[in-house]
Order: C-alpha cells, then sequence, then structure tokens
C-alpha cells in the first residue's frame, strides 16, 4: 500500500461533500468513519481527534499459486497462514483501546473481550501502534462457524501493525519482534519463500488443507510490497456449506466464484483418482447438504434464521453489541434475542439474524410459485 | 396463452417504432422478426405477407411439484415429456415449409432436414397451421450433446399446434388426433391428471431419471390453459456439466438456479441414503470434472472451443447454417468450419465456436492474475 496521491484532509473534506464520511459514536466516544474507499483511502478509516486509523486495505486473491508468485511479486515473500474470521484494528481512542471493525464501527464486542484476547501493554507502550487482527472461533456475533481447530468462544490472531495516521504496514521483522516480545497470539507464520519455491508452498497448503485452514497470504518483502492471498480448497468447500443457509439471498458469484476457485486448485494440486473423488463428494454434499437443510429449517420455522452465541464480560457489552448489529441490519432483517444470562466469568448471548417470514424466492418456489429463466 | 390486448398491426407499428421489428432474409425470402417481447406478444413472432406467426411464449417452471400443481391450475393437466433440444416451428413461408427458430429466424439447418424429420403432408392440408417442436440429438448446431436416448443424428418432437395469425395453441384432442393421424414423431405423452395425482407425477419422474429424460410439460385442460415446466435431476447435472464449458461466460445464476432445482427435487422426492449420496457425488464431478477439462483445454488450445457436428442435404444449407451462426455470434466468438464433406446422402459439417484467444476471467486466473472479492 502506497501514500495515499492528495494529503488527507482534502480527501476527508471531499468525502464530507460526497456523504461517504459518518458520524459515528461508541458510548461517550464520537468519530467518523469513511463509509467507502475514496482516493486511495480505504473504506473504514477512522478519524478522531483529527488523527486518522486508515482502514485495512483489500487484498486480492489468486487462484494458480505457482502462476500468481511470478506474476505478483519481485521480491521474496512471507507467508502467513490466513485465519478464518473477521478483521478488527486495534489502537487506543479516547484514551482506552477499542477494536474497530473492516467498516470502521467500533466493535462492541471485541472492544469489551480485548483484555481477554491479547495483552494490551503494547498498546501503552507505543500508544500510536494499530494491531491488526483477526478474531475466530465458533461464539463470534458475525460469522457462523469458525476453524475447526478452535473448539471453542474465539481466539484473536494478530498479523500486521500500522500507526496512527499513516497508511502503511510495520515492516514484518517489526511486527514478529512485538509478537514475540509481548507474547502476542499471532497468526502461524510459514517463513521466507523465494519466488521460486512453489514445491514448497504446495506442500504446506496440503498441510494446511489437513489442518482444516483457510490457507495463506503472501507478503512481499520489500517496502510497500504487495499482497495475495491463496486459499484451501477447504476453506471453498466450507464457504460453499455455510452460504447455502442463505442460498437465495447471497449473489450467485458467492457460489461460483469458489466453485471456480476450488477447481483450479485442484488442478494446480494435482488432485486426482480417490483424492479429487473425495472433494467432489465433499463439494456435491456441501452444496446439496446445505440446501436441504435450509428448506427444512425454512418448513419448520417459515425462516432460515442463523443463530449466534457468543460471551461477553458484561451485560452492558452485549446490549449495546444487539443495539450495533440492530443498527447494521437491513430494515427487513430482524435481531433477536434469545439469550442473555451470566455464566461463570461472563454474560453468554444467543441472538438470532431473522430475515422476513415465508418471503423471498425460496418461499415462493416451495409455495408452488413460478420462475421464468 | 390470451389474446394480445390490442390488435396487432398496432403493435407491429410500436415495435419498428422502438427498433423491435428487424427485417430478415432467408434466400429470396423476406420477413419481419419482433426482437423482443411487446405487450404480450412474443419475441420470435414472424410476420410475412402482412400475417404473422406468433412467438412461442415462455413457459414457467415450477420447482415442486404438488405445490406447484395447486398453485398454478385449477383444471386436470395433460402431462407431456420435455426434450432437451431447441424449440422451432414450422409452417409455410412464401410457399415453402420453413423452421423457425424461438428467436424468429428461419433455421437453415432444421429448414433443410424437414423432410427427414417429419411428414409435411399436414401442411400442405392445412396450410395455416404451425407446427411446434423440439429438435434434439447430439448432431445439432445449436446445443452441445443431446439427451441419452438419441444415439445419432437429430430427431423431431411435436408438441404444440398453433394457427397462422392467431395467437394461442390448439387443444390437446387436435393436436394430439393430427399426431396419429400424420405418424408425426411427438413428444412422448402421460395422460390427463388431476391435480391430486401427485404420487402418479412423482412415480413418472422417478422414471424419466432413469431414461435420462429432461422432465415434463404440465398443460392444463381448459381454454387458454396455464402451463408449467418441471425437469428432473438429472437435467439439473447435465446443464451443469455443460455449462462449466463457458464457466466464466455465463451468468452465475445460470449454476446457482440449477443447484437450487436439484436440492428442491431431491427434497421433494425423498432423496436419502445411498441415492442421495449418489446424486451429490454426480453433482460435485459434473462441476469439477467440468472445470478440470475446460482448463486442460484452455491451457492445451489458449482457450475453450465448443465443437458442432451436424448433418444437412446439401452444401448451401450449410453455407448457410455457417452464415446464419456468423451474423448471430457476438463480435468476440469466431465461427471456424472444421470440415464439410459428402458423406453417404448427407453433408458432415464440423465446425467451432471460438471465444477470443486467452482471453477473458479464466486466462487472467491462469496467468496467475488478482480477483477482488
Amino acid at each position: 500500500m502506497s501514500m495515499p496521491a492528495e494529503p488527507l484532509a482534502q480527501v476527508l473534506e471531499e468525502a464530507r461533500r460526497k456523504g461517504k464520511l459518518r458520524a459515528e459514536r461508541f458510548g461517550d466516544l464520537a468519530y467518523l468513519r469513511l463509509t467507502d474507499d475514496l482516493r486511495r483511502v480505504p473504506r473504514g478509516t477512522v478519524v478522531h481527534g483529527g488523527e486518522a486509523v486508515y482502514g485495512y486495505p483489500r487484498i486480492g486473491r489468486i487462484l494458480h499459486l505457482a502462476r500468481g508468485l511470478r506474476e505478483q511479486f519481485r521480491h521474496p515473500v512471507w507467508v502467513e497462514e490466513k485465519i478464518d474470521g473477521y478483521n478488527v484494528r486495534i489502537c487506543r481512542l479516547g484514551g482506552r483501546p477499542v477494536a474497530l471493525t473492516r467498516g470502521g464501527f467500533v466493535c462492541p464486542f471485541t472492544t469489551d473481550r480485548l483484555p481477554e484476547l491479547l495483552d494490551l501493554r503494547l498498546l501503552e507502550e507505543e500508544p500510536d501502534l494499530v494491531i491488526c487482527a483477526e478474531v475466530a472461533g465458533p461464539e463470534n456475533p458475525y460469522l457462523e462457524g469458525g476453524p475447526p481447530f478452535i473448539p471453542e468462544d474465539v481466539q484473536l490472531f494478530v498479523f500486521d501493525l500500522m500507526r496512527r495516521g499513516r497508511p502503511g504496514f510495520l515492516p514484518r521483522e517489526e511486527v514478529y519482534a512485538r509478537v514475540e516480545a509481548y507474547g502476542l497470539p499471532a497468526v502461524p507464520r510459514y517463513g521466507r519463500h523465494g519466488l521460486e519455491e512453489v514445491a514448497a508452498l504446495r506442500a504446506l497448503m496440503k498441510r494446511l488443507e489437513e489442518k482444516g485452514a483457510e490457507g495463506i497470504v503472501l507478503k512481499e518483502d520489500a517496502p510497500e510490497g504487495r499482497r495475495a492471498k491463496y486459499t484451501t480448497a477447504y476453506a471453498c468447500v466450507q464457504d460453499l456449506r455455510a452460504g447455502a443457509d442463505a442460498f437465495t439471498d447471497l449473489p450467485p458469484e458467492y457460489f461460483t466464484g469458489r466453485i471456480l476457485r476450488l477447481a483450479l486448485y485442484l488442478e494446480e494440486q494435482g488432485y486426482a483418482g480417490e483424492a479429487l473423488e473425495q472433494v467432489q463428494r465433499r463439494l456435491g454434499a456441501a452444496l446439496v447438504e446445505g440446501l436441504l437443510d435450509a428448506v427444512a429449517r425454512f418448513r419448520r420455522e417459515g425462516r432460515v434464521a442463523q443463530v449466534y452465541r457468543c460471551r461477553l464480560r458484561s451485560r452492558e457489552a452485549a446490549e449495546a453489541l444487539l443495539a450495533h448489529l440492530r443498527a447494521g441490519a437491513g430494515h427487513a432483517m430482524r435481531i433477536v434475542q434469545r439469550e442473555l444470562r451470566r455464566e461463570g466469568e461472563h454474560w453468554r448471548l444467543v441472538f438470532e439474524r431473522q430475515p422476513p417470514s415465508l418471503n423471498g424466492l425460496l418461499g415462493h418456489l416451495l409455495r408452488g410459485g413460478l420462475v421464468y429463466d
């Protein structure tokens, strides 16, 4: 990521004129949030006290490892595991550490759990740092399910450091040094690889496949180096299974993109015979079982609601989370609290995201409606 | 289909103003073709000598048989097999029988083969009749492959009769009487069924599944009765396999629509255990093998061309067909003749539809390009 071409103040002024800079509040903390990419300043950039926390830039995906390495990079790459969760930037804002979502909201859930997720001394010693991390696990308020190697609750995985007021990341060595020094939970690191080390990276992908990991992120070892992600067959199939719940609401590219990604992966990794057949079976089962499950729930409940569970440290945080989710849900989607009760050290929250009852294409079709295609 | 609300002349005048009425030629035959639906007059309506051959109206699809029967119909339905081919309307135009495509072009291939495909005496005795039929088989110029029960060449299957100058169809009994009287090749008929006969129709679908048939068309036994189609799991899987060739060029809804259709079919037909797993395997294999095959061809040839073979009675017809296909192909698609030679009674034509070399998303990805999703 390189420096924006124009001074930030100018970009923010343009954003304000275009209605892309929104005023938000979190408790007594007031901040501004950039709602869309604008002149190389990423969506989700947050402004507080005249200073910006830059948004986390999007990382492009390669679908062919060997060709992608040659095409995208000029220098060796640091290889890190990609974790299937949601992205946060952790920084001090108004004197306290908060976690910002990709879109630039303070996340009431992650912010509440921060002291349990990582040691925050780093932010005290270097208060202008922004810790970029993935939060993943079966009990989170945004995504159904999580990586198979996280048995409960959520875990946090640091993968980048930025500085307040500056776009771009700290060099890998500086990130890794702080991860070590502060014992920060971090994404698994798989070292620095030359662009010709395709065989080693393919072998790594096979191991990640067996672990049920999402894939890798490649970070070029150069100032303002390029980045790319590359994901496993496992991740494709999991996404397809999870997406089947909302099959008629998700964009169709959600499904076709992952099917294509899967096929190109199997081709490059040389899947054949029984190994290939096994993935084909899993693909077919993910789509069909996912849809049959959604239909069964639709018949039982008149809708396919998604159920989320998570743990928080206080009732207030749980209520702030529900309010945050309600504000972000489309007008047709309801966020319905199912449970909120003390459980040991935590408050356990269970809630549903409910699409309107009997609505949409699935309802139309199950009622015997016609489609023209 | 009911009468258009406005007199045809008025609709044609509006179509002309809107640029939706095109002048076409087939040899020395000049005719007009409606390029889009307009005020209930279907796309593909052809006008010659001041008289219209109405377009074949689209038939909606139900994805749930039992509910669809109740929802769409008030009277018993005639059930006919749906054949996986292309739709033609055969009628006399300028003194000779021609076959019109769905879009309203004279089809050089079908028109050439008409005397071999059906007995045309009916059109001599009732010159205002329009015979609606499906042409299917492995050797046709429009679709890759064909039903497994047609071993070679093409066959024609009559399913409706219309009259020139009038929208709407002749009653079933009158269609069936002429099919019998003239020994016309026709779609298999499965009789007249009450709307409560769901079990019988589900059993029929199981037999069609085993035969490798596309499905059924339900035609309400009432004046201007409604219609709906309902298709097999076999057809879904076949379409997905065939579509994999052009995976990145087809609209993604092509794939998601068929996956959804398949799942709802399996649910209603009560597939479980080994039968369900078998369909899941076939679904996974259709998608993955189809894409792997396309990638292999792309690597070998720099593109994924589709190869078509067909037989015609004359060299002139073959050349007219190529000219027709070239006129209809987008500017990026090339129609390349591979073979044109006598073979017994026929001329054998082999040609390719070639997308531009190394173009498009698949090429980008295989060269190591990035996508942002």
